[in-house]
């Protein structure tokens, strides 16, 4: 391939609207084109990048017996009425009517699709276990798309399901995708992703896992041990506090002095009331107004002054989506002095009151009093809220930097970002029981197989490959994705000898099977190597008057370990040693 | 890859439904599974066949210099309003509206996409010509999907888009892609498929050809002239007459009797006037009603009555759809009785009269006289209708089986019926025009690039190679495209010896690299050969206890061209030879 008939812009500023590097560089680099709010089109570099990802991912998926198959990216919402989801799942499941006003949705993911495809061969235990997978275009409609590749609309993903007889056996091919992962991860150049407890969300099921790339960029939030090597989602995380009391020191959790209202006048924020009474967060119970989106009921959650809510415990618990409250006069909620003691008096009908478990036994606390500049001090849960609530206590906060960690209980938990580049789920029987799908055992007997599901996002990938591996003049790809494997450059090309050189090693190499992308336009050495920057092709060879005036070209590879002069004789045999070494 | 794995049923029974053989054959195969009218999921059998299909075509259009790229499914409304094409295309795009209510479609072709992507890369001569393709799930919301894969709602398709600075460049361009799709045909194992003239459609442009597999089960007519080659789709064809006149054996055009009303009570049908007045279909004028979809105003076409109306050239002509005619008292028109003369006193205003050229100086034939039971003869097209009409004559009939071959003359059409496996066209400047796209000439000026496209269904052209290679047991898989080369079939697999030289022909292919689909089910040889006959894959061994009692194994290929015995020591080497002879 010659450079100067590669289609796409090479260009030096960077995008205004581009918050992370791979989406700047993958935009300057010609690499995508903005067609719509999270929707790209590709160059010819990406897709051979997306290509080289999904013969990897196949030859994995190949490797621990996935069969691919495909399945439609638009499907008969029947189907996804059977699963009960075209109901629970929110916006982000496009759904619209056909010609002849059937109604239909885009696949963001096929567990309905996979459980139709095989609900009639999977009628014998003998059949058992098998896993199929596709790599296809998905379509998932979010509120936010952004980062270029990272979040978008539409994507092309490998999402495989896998089929069992029992737990175990689902268990056992779990952590076998779970090695596969790990290999994929590795062999597309970034065996630093890690492994996540995760929250299952929509898909349901029991356990599930995320692959992270720790990223200062990423949008998600992964709770870290280093102690024991704990890691998890925020979202799924579990949040451990201490019991607090003012007399918890000498071992009574009992609080001895009475519940006190006092007046709190201008004090607003929980910073406000704890200046005034000199208290801390931690000494405070703070209230939480929620509405749900099916009814717009409220949910009243108090915590710990000092946390904040994890959303997706929340929603979790109640089985549907929130959003902040509005607060109503009609509510009887008195905005910032709302406390758990006398609130059932006042609060509406249908409302819903909850408790995090950071609160179990707390005493000695502040909290709002239900009326405006009041609130009461000295609140024990136990002694104080007894006769008003059967309060039973649960996890809905967010674990904090240096909080406990859920699995070895020290105070070691850190906090760093990520983006997610797979994930992988036990589902269990939540498609195949909804969906009646049914095997006869050995025995005669009737069961619900068991289900796993595994996903990666290829464009994602790529995007994260490039934000994992890149430096301010253009991403740095790994050989085994590299869109090609060498980059030649004619500097003077209008010099005859460069010309002759270049024209002969671009032919060996064509011959010799190496991918080659020459540059042989008449620009500047600067432009040259500018463009090759962006197009971060592991090996270049560098063909100039100067080079041959010692007999040699110059070899360079793009992350700068390697720079050599090499005979122009021997080039395309170093290069090719280069290629079995990285192999 | 073992058969007892492999996810899918295959079963005996031709389902009802299934009015052609390729849709039955996939089905009983367990190559595709109904998930919605038109849309189909796919099994690994099918999967593995489309990526070697898919891998033919890329390296083909590699070969023309084409640059693979990637457009998205879902696109904005606003590309296709660029083009005018979301108004003017009817109800097989599919429209839908995103979360926040913005218009998109599911793109069906993507000539938009496709100039969005470079418009600002050709904005210099110099870029030029260049082509971009993608291999990608297409959408098209048909009226009537029928016949399995042959046509439905959702399918991958190639489609490539080039660009260039002349027309004559586009037509060099164009014959090599000509070239390039005789070369995918026959690389697939379909060279008999030929190309024929075709209408444009949407598309617009000025030429185009369809690639058509003729058989009778095809849906496009195809004109063909077996004495100068020319051919045809049945849409495009022209239609060419002899000019009709009772007279016109002297020599004489002009009609010397009359026009004569006559009463014909009862006489509703042409054959019914015919009989009634001992004429003939060719000896009358036929009216055609049609009405436009945009403001449903009357069409008036009239023809010679033994020919029928090419609806393709009538919407081609008008510039917009219609459908035949719902006839009110309003219309003016009395139904069985329409004659050119006379009628445009009591037609509707709005309305459009349309002659058809078979009518162009025709003399002495029977007309409808406008009011009931009554026609006219004698009616001479030229002496008759000047007065009341300026009528200019043109091709709207059909062209029929032993008609006017309109290159060489002859009255020798054929019409055959064919699947239409590709097409291409020389789109000219109609989008990048209307989208504005421009590049400047080496002398300064601008201009406006000249286009073309070419499209190749993916899934459909499987479907058609099953269509034209099966035999009533299933498909007969040419071996570049086979789901797997060899097909091992261990007959009493419970015996000893067979497994253990199965096992070991087994392991000797796949480390040979020899795509292997290994049947070691304990089953009857009736089942495990017919499950191979509907595998369809091209050469068999089978090693049997009689077979081993001869120190042999049997290798047969799936079109019985070939049955040898071959020591079991020696069929792997056989089997790699045969392999290279193919290739």
């Amino acid at each position: 391939m010659k450079l100067s008939k590669l289609v796409g812009d090479r260009f030096k500023e960077r995008p205004a609207d581009c918050i992370i590097d791979s989406h700047a560089l993958m935009l300057r680099g010609g690499y995508i084109k903005y067609v719509a709010n999270g929707i790209y089109s590709s160059y010819l570099p990406l897709r051979r990048i997306t290509h080289k990802i999904e013969q990897i991912i196949r030859e994995e998926m190949d490797a621990i017996d996935g069969q691919e198959v495909q399945f439609p990216v638009a499907l008969p919402a029947s189907l996804w009425e059977e699963s009960g989801r075209y109901e629970s799942v929110g916006k982000e499941l496009l759904r619209f009517a056909d010609r002849n006003g059937s109604p239909m949705v885009l696949g963001m993911t096929h567990e309905e699709a996979a459980v139709q495809l095989v609900r009639e061969y999977g009628q014998t235990y003998s059949r058992y276990p098998f896993m199929i997978y596709q790599i296809q275009t998905k379509f998932r409609d979010e509120a936010r798309p952004r980062a270029g590749l990272i979040r978008v609309r539409e994507f092309t993903m490998k999402d495989a399901y896998s089929f069992h007889t029992s737990q175990e056996d689902l268990e056992e091919y779990y952590m076998r995708c779970h090695a596969a992962y790990e290999r994929i991860f590795a062999r597309v150049g970034v065996p630093e992703v890690i492994s996540v407890a995760s929250d299952s969300g929509m898909m349901g099921g029991n356990l599930s896992h995320e692959f992270m790339l720790l990223t200062p960029v990423g949008e998600d939030s992964i709770a870290l041990c280093d102690a024991c090597g704990y890691r998890a989602n925020m979202e799924a995380a579990e949040c451990i506090t201490e019991p607090v009391s003012a007399c918890s020191e000498d071992g009574s959790r009992n609080s001895h002095a009475p519940l006190t209202e006092v007046h709190t006048p201008d004090c607003h924020t929980i910073e406000e009331v704890c200046a005034f009474l000199h208290s801390t967060p931690e000494m405070s119970c703070k209230a939480v107004v929620y509405q749900k989106n099916t009814d717009d009921s409220y949910i009243v959650l108090f915590l710990r002054g000092d946390l904040e809510v994890n959303e997706t415990k929340l929603t979790n618990y109640l089985g549907c989506e929130v959003h902040p409250a509005v607060i109503t006069e009609d509510s009887g909620l008195t905005a910032g002095f709302i406390g758990p003691y006398g609130l059932t008096k006042c609060l509406a009908a249908g409302s819903t009151v909850l408790f995090d478990r950071s609160l179990e036994h707390a005493a000695d606390i502040v909290c709002g009093a239900n009326r405006p500049d009041y609130h009461y001090t000295e609140l024990s849960i136990d002694r104080d809220l007894a006769a008003e609530y059967d309060i039973s206590f649960h996890d809905f906060a967010k674990i904090t930097e240096g909080g406990i960690c859920p699995h070895c209980g020290k105070k070691t938990i850190r906090i760093s970002r990520g983006i997610e580049v797979g994930n992988i789920f036990q589902l269990g029987t939540k498609y195949t029981e909804a969906m009646h799908m049914e095997y006869t055992d050995s025995d005669g007997s009737v069961h619900t197989p068991v289900m796993g599901c595994y996903g990666i996002g290829v464009g994602r990938l790529a995007a994260s490959v490039c934000e994992a591996h890149h430096d301010e003049y253009g991403p740095i790809w790994p050989l085994s994705i590299a869109p090609w494997q060498v980059h030649l450059c004619a500097v003077r090309v209008d010099d005859a000898s460069v010309r002759a050189c270049a024209d002969s090693l671009y032919q060996q190499l064509n011959g010799a099977h190496v991918e080659v992308l020459y540059d042989d336009r008449s620009v500047r050495a600067g432009i040259m190597f500018s463009d090759a920057d962006l197009l971060g092709i592991p090996y270049r060879i560098i063909v100039s008057p100067r080079n041959l005036s010692e007999h040699c070209v110059e070899l360079v590879s793009r992350d700068k370990s390697l720079q050599e002069k090499v005979p122009q004789e021997a080039v395309v045999d170093r290069i090719r040693q280069l290629l079995r070494e990285e192999r």
